[in-house]
């Protein structure tokens, strides 16, 4: 436009130069998935005294920059986060940086990070950010919402099932016992086993933890309930769509029985008329 | 390991969805270039009151980011920097997240954003960062290391044309022409011409403006002089590897030539007896 | 197994070596379409005087190659012909090839060319095969039989309106005109202009030439009615699964509401107990 | 072009359905190489009754389709063959294909494959081709001529243990011994012991066996000296381009330094004036 006329040589040079650039598209009218985790977390949580096995903290500061991630980028229709990892949902017809790969992978976790430690004085006061933390990102596509489901329930089992053994471990830790000697007691227990251990050793019953740590976090957008002021001053009964993090079941049908628009297809997409 | 076995239904369903994560590697021995854009940063400077056409405050916050990159990811042998963008080369030998390229981007991507907000205080003492800042990332892989000088000579052509045009454009509007006026003046201008209208209207030889507005920064490791105590504290003339922050021409041969190691082949990487 | 043990540095070499392949693998759970074109077709029929605008021996000679496809490769459950092309459909559950792309297309475009010079005798017995034919080949990926159906009807469409276009082309050239003349009249014309044209100046009824042509050609395997012999000799009426070739439409929903199998989903694909 | 415009609706859908379409291109500035493989040739040479461990004619077969790939496809500048297997060389400046992937693959593959059943009358004359045999297609990149030349190393190394193993095994089975014997006797030998074994017990000289069964076949351009008749009828010596069969080392460098020609650099790739 405004740029001035390169020598031919020097735009020959230019061009191939940029033919080198691989624009990786992904397919279209599938689920597109941009799942990040925190890189070398192990690390970063023991430099900033999280609390062991979950850090409420840590958990609300995830979920607040989730929150965040969806109402940056409209596409983004669920979201759902446990431990150091959060997937956020594309839906189907998205058209989000043309589906290029590593710009949509790259703009998610960018925000992520930025937002992660703008916000991390919101929820630790008296803590110091020790250094920059980052996260590993990548997307995958899905074909329909049926494998796009069983791909969010598989992330809910592992949640359960790495929080079951954590919770056991680190009250084995905490009471006394050497963490190799832990980690020797849980091998191969299932989980009636680890609900056992928890209540009969210490008087835990395990579904009566916080949910968050249970069932981890889902974040989506949803018609709220809320009282508004008339011009009058009269107050009014309304509906808002709002972001909001809930912690519940997402491997059953009944969550998405109740909440039918997030994955209903993009019905503009494929006419039906020819 | 410690995780407990699943149903056979639960296993084959985590299986196949597992089967859908697809891992892009980027081609052996060649050189990986990751490059950053600021995304939005047009309204981001605004927001910010970032000084045009160049703020310098702003330009050392990229390259001290950069420079923490170099540090953090030692693969990284070299970056070139201009405006809201770096160019971060990986050496050709590189193993690094074995090569898979959404890990590698989206790690660079993520701790430069990260970095970014918590360095913003050091460079803008005065100014409240507003919103979260974010970038986008992408991987392109040069076969030789001459192809590579060839891109990078491409960044460096891109910057100077950008910075006199620039240069023009704002020094015109800070003279009061409205910004279409100076966009029609500006139209078809080639070098030469840009050259003589600072000198004649607003008497700035154009050369002997900031060389990092001119030439963009170059962050590297290098062997830097020291003088270090030696143990019974009588001073010591010493090299130490440090990362530097140049602003230097990279077209020509010189600068390479000067610094034979930067591209220098991993000579075990062809073991030359078979 | 058997193969006895390299030098160290031979292997290392050798692993370097098979490091740069790359298994492109495709989409699990998505339709695949292979689909094949003549390369330099329009020369090939000049060189074997093919009839002009369609010559059946050749169609024939292509159904018959596709048919020896969906029997030599199971997973393959319809294929759709026209003209030099054929696209063949693999079933979403396939697990031909580990669904790396450049084996499937390899595979499909090799048995089809060796085949179309093996089986050339069959249909031309005059006309010897003066040099060996090539055929174009490229996987696409479908997420759902909805879109799948859209790109077989995508093929008939294209089919019908180069056909029409065709068949009035060589009728004016075989009347006498030029054929730039003919390119010239059938410039812009629609449908019916093209079908009064043939009805006024040939006195051809468009529908009533052959349906191969119009409608291009369906393979696909089907349960048969066929007459068995019993051991006692009488005969008994049985079904039989055989690969048959059709000419109908496809773009309406009436031949997938008569062929239910064909696109019904492989439905162990996703367990429905978790 | 010459094409009627569809309804709105439909080319909506042709669009939407042309989308899925992926082009993968082929990293500029590379060597590619293109091997084809036999698909299930075990069952094929048992079929054809091929001779063990080498059948001349078959393999003769095999490069003269080669021959015809270079002659067909002037982008090829070398080939070599062992077995079922063919390696073809793209320079690598070739825009063969705008250099796509399961374009260029299809293409050598799909000539190759109806070449060899043209050609199988004139190596079999005796024998019927019995059913279609088809190949596997791979392409592969290499960032330098080094590493292309390990490739075709390795090739040629395989080449030297495969064959060496074939001719111990079938010298073993014809003198009597059941296959699993002959494979227990040979398993973990090293190159020497096959060689003695050889010679002790069937008094041959691995040495003197047909070269093109140690080597392999390399095919590609040469000059050939050539005595042409001049207008009078004097016959004069001159030199002529043309694809010949050798069967020599290209393990060492002498083969490359005596034909330098076939992997030179395309010079004018990199301009070297900016």
């Amino acid at each position: 436009s405004h740029r001035e006329t390169l020598s031919k040589v020097w735009s020959t040079k230019c061009e191939n130069v940029k033919s080198f650039e691989v624009k990786n598209s992904l397919m279209p009218s599938t689920w597109v998935v941009v799942r990040i985790d925190g890189r070398h977390f192990h690390r970063f949580s023991e430099a900033h005294e999280f609390e062991k096995p979950n850090d409420e903290k840590a958990l609300n500061l995830m979920n607040s920059c989730a929150a965040a991630v969806l109402e940056e980028f409209p596409d983004v229709v669920f979201s759902y986060g446990v431990s150091d990892e959060y997937s956020f949902v594309f839906k189907d017809g998205s058209q989000f940086c043309e589906r290029y790969s590593s710009q949509i992978v790259s703009r998610v976790v960018s925000f992520f990070s930025s937002m992660y430690v703008m916000k991390w004085k919101e929820f630790f006061l008296q803590k110091e950010l020790k250094y920059a933390p980052s996260f590993d990102g990548r997307a995958i596509c899905y074909p329909s919402a049926e494998i796009l489901q069983d791909y969010l329930a598989w992330r809910q089992v592992d949640c359960h099932i790495n929080n079951q053994y954590n919770t056991c471990f680190w009250m084995l830790v905490k009471s006394g016992k050497a963490k190799s000697e832990a980690q020797h007691i849980l091998k191969g227990t299932q989980t009636q086993e680890k609900e056992d251990l928890l209540l009969q050793q210490f008087g835990i019953v395990y579904n009566t933890l916080p949910v968050m740590f249970r069932k981890g976090s889902c974040v989506f957008s949803d018609k709220v309930e809320e009282s508004m002021e008339e011009n009058g001053g009269h107050p009014v009964e309304g509906y808002l769509e709002k972001v909001i993090v809930e912690h519940c079941d997402i491997i059953g049908s009944s969550f998405w029985d109740l909440h039918p628009s997030i994955l209903s297809c993009n019905l503009s997409k494929h006419p039906s008329i020819f």
